[in-house]
């Protein structure tokens, strides 16, 4: 597979094989979803920034797998709400265009710091 | 933009005009991820799962942009630590095919009880 | 020991032991805080409302783990920042109390679903 | 009030007074203390670690009021699942010095690193 679209049917008919859609309300995949990004955070948590950008191989392959996870349970929230995540997400990038033009944002950090 | 890595590119452009590369470090991406994704979270707290399912048209177009905050510093990260979401998704979706064989994991909710 | 105070003590002791100090800037305290209150939620992701109000009793041992876990950042976090929890909390009820006053805060769930 | 048990109880009043007890499962107070947590997240997020801990007063205010609200639904959960916190953080550092006795723990980042 190599696009969202056909991971996200994947993800529906292994939930759905595995009858596991009862456990799958948007609230309960809104509660994993955060579960799965805390165990990157976890990750993260001790190490210094400059640590955070020359991790050991293994590490990175253990942040991928939560990467993975965090993925799926976010296309199968996006699912079940009916949200084509591609397309919020180009609706996002051009608000966000407008809200931080590069003359005024760029150098200044207030998005950061405010 | 119609795929990922679209989006990928669109993101490392939009970050490097306004020099803000500076703040993502992959340590600083996971928290801003996990500030977006209790954003979700915070819609569905005191709704129950019922509930959860039938949104007013408002309240899902609040979350779809938090789902898309959500998709892109996952993006970010991923892209800080050269990780292939897709990829890795493929990956993890063979584990847990393995981990939880139909036959077994079916009608029972180990997974979601253990 | 009965009492936050107490207990703050001996957790700046027990850091300054083992030479842990050099880990707890309030940014890194902040990430544990979230990772251990995940492990909180992971216990009720897939529990009904209901189920999470009768807990066997070996998951409530291990959630209480979790809850004094997150009690231990919270007042290492609180200490660095010199924030005063007990002072910090009456005030915020104060400040609670005005915002949502009984007569119209009752039966309404504004809070809750605004 | 100078005391978590005092809190516990005013805590307890004040929602009963607003009806509010109905949307406090443990499950929903879990969803709301992971909410209140990432709000503290967010101001350290793009923070450096030297950067959060010399924070100007008005952010430490603002903070103090995330870690009273964070305080507030801990115990508000531990008080539904009759856990007392007090009790399981004694529990807890008791069984910590057992498992990072100092003279291994000392100078080594072990637990923070693994």
């Amino acid at each position: 597979m190599t696009e969202l679209k056909d991971i996200k049917k994947t993800l529906a008919k292994f939930s759905q094989d595995r009858e596991w859609e009862q456990f799958h309300s948007p609230k309960n995949l809104a509660m994993a979803l955060s579960v799965e990004v805390a165990e990157i955070v976890e990750h993260f948590q001790w190490l210094t920034e400059d640590e955070s950008k020359i991790l050991p191989i293994e590490k990175r392959q253990a942040i991928a797998e939560e990467i993975a996870d965090t993925q799926m349970y976010l296309l199968l929230l996006a699912e079940k709400l009916k949200v084509d995540i591609i397309d919020s997400v180009n609706k996002k990038i051009e608000k966000n265009g407008a809200k931080y033009p590069i003359e005024t944002a760029k150098g200044s950090a207030k998005k950061h710091t405010e």
